[in-house]
């Protein structure tokens, strides 16, 4: 199969990211099959379409009509077999448990035909222990995006060990056909490229909140206002490029960037805080979800979702060919 | 001392980060000395405050009139006691080495009035494991920008064990009338608050490219086009608060972005990868620096610095009020 070939879709999981996906794919013209299990998911998915191409329309990325039409491409349904019957792609985003997801590939090996991608935008997962779950493991990958994937360009495309070539590369162009910044992984890692690194950053912001050095309120304002800015300009490598004369050698190697270095004194509160145990670790997530729950106590995180959308779509006509 | 009582500023070391808020300082009206340990140091800092200027006239922040008379209230010496004699305010810009940083807190105590706060731009270190070096501790305190400083508004003011609630006030007031949004860490941490988590980020970027499961320039490609455009709006918490409709907590507790809770199995490439050791680390970093000084062989810098300033003003701008 070739790119342009893809006409019908579907998507496996409505929920956050398999709504946006299937926004993305009917605003290119592609025909869009939403499956979830149960009429409530359903509902949520068919709530968020219109909010979605609204703010497609208010940025000036879509006409109206072009909305409309696009809305009228996305049909929804809770039959699996159903959804993937006519699919000539399907991307999974159902929940992130292996023996779930395994089940999830079995179910659509049998019911779709052998030569269409099934790709998985898992967070993390490997697709390794997923894709032996099929008798066609070599047309199963991961594209990962980023939320919300009709807006955000990157995705991250992994290979299992089984993968084919010619699956990874007809993803990626399949990807880009769909205006996205797709990456290759050279090597399957648990949270791919990126989430392999956010997920240590998230530790480390939670450790700072449970261990009182600030709250999640005042971190999200410190990185917003700090790295943020620059990491949607550029990557953190070449962000290091400019952090000193001696560019990313000087930065990273002469210890200024790594604690594990030599010349590094550990201060009271690292040295006093309980360990990192698995209680722990969920005791600092907890008071970190419940302080940013305090704090957009009353917020229309609708309202937030919008407002994030035109500012997503604002910053990437100005970020346009950089 | 009240922030609007400091007209004289002392910029100690005049790198990239000292030139820089240089900048910023002349900017808002400051009479700024820029002291450096050789002429050639100062010759770099007199060659980047032009260039800084430009941009900001460029991007119709400032006049031309207004940089020029701005560039004017800007002087370099080799002189310390010279440099920081007439100073109201001390923004330490040196070597991120605890004996250098000592050995200069000791000269500033000296050479300085007792009131006049020493603020430490140090990107990771203790300022109680500085301050003890001096007669006056309770007026040294970190005041760590992000570079440029006169672009990037966030500043983390960390005190000191022996830092006066008075120095933290100031300094974060006077960080306020430049323009800045100062973040107040509750407890000193090893990196602050954002560093402490960029410091992993950097770890893990490092390990991927060390490892092979991508090149430093797809990394940046993959973060830039992903994350990155996010976290200019909204800190990772409020990011984690749209990744699933259960919020934060189903993100970060329900594991899907904690590699060390349950349902987790390592890749290959993690299994294998060699230990990280001081010397496998450095082994890394040093992969990581070769392959973006490979990939920016015959780039202009300077001309890149200029357009990231530029694309960093406008982005303020869009974003200006969030």
């Amino acid at each position: 199969m070739k790119p342009d070939e893809i006409k019908n879709v579907a998507c496996v999981g409505g929920g956050t990211v398999g709504a946006s996906w299937a926004v993305l794919f009917a605003q290119h013209g592609l025909h869009v099959t939403i499956y979830d299990v149960s009429d409530d998911a359903l509902g949520l998915a068919n709530a968020e379409l219109p909010r979605a191409y609204a703010a497609l329309v208010d940025a000036g990325v879509m006409t109206e009509a072009a909305a409309t039409a696009a809305l009228d491409r996305i049909t929804t349904t809770t039959d699996l077999a159903q959804a993937v019957r006519d699919a000539d792609y399907v991307q999974e985003s159902g929940p992130e448990r292996y023996r779930i997801k395994r089940q999830i590939y079995r179910d659509l090996d049998r019911h779709t035909r052998p030569e269409v991608v099934l790709a998985s935008s898992t967070s993390a997962m490997l697709m390794t222990e997923i894709q032996s779950a099929t008798t066609h493991p070599e047309r199963c990958v991961v594209a990962h995006p980023y939320n919300p994937p009709h807006i955000v360009p990157g995705v991250e495309i992994v290979p299992g060990e089984a993968t084919s070539a010619e699956t990874v590369a007809l993803t990626r162009d399949f990807m880009a056909r769909m205006g996205r910044t797709p990456v290759v992984a050279r090597k399957e890692c648990r949270g791919h490229i990126v989430n392999h690194m956010q997920a240590v950053l998230y530790r480390e912001a939670m450790w700072l909140v449970g261990n009182g050095v600030a709250t999640a309120a005042e971190i999200d304002l410190a990185f917003r206002k700090g790295p943020g800015l620059r990491l949607a300009l550029m990557g953190p490598f070449m962000v290091g490029m400019f952090t000193s004369p001696g560019g990313l050698q000087d930065t990273m190697v002469d210890r200024k960037l790594d604690h594990s270095l030599e010349d590094d004194i550990p201060s009271r509160v690292e040295r006093e805080a309980p360990p990192r145990t698995p209680e722990n670790a969920r005791q600092w997530a907890k008071i970190s979800a419940e302080q940013m729950e305090a704090e957009l106590a009353g917020a229309d995180m609708e309202q937030i979702k919008t407002w994030r959308d035109l500012q997503l779509l604002k910053m990437l006509q100005l970020l346009e060919g950089d």
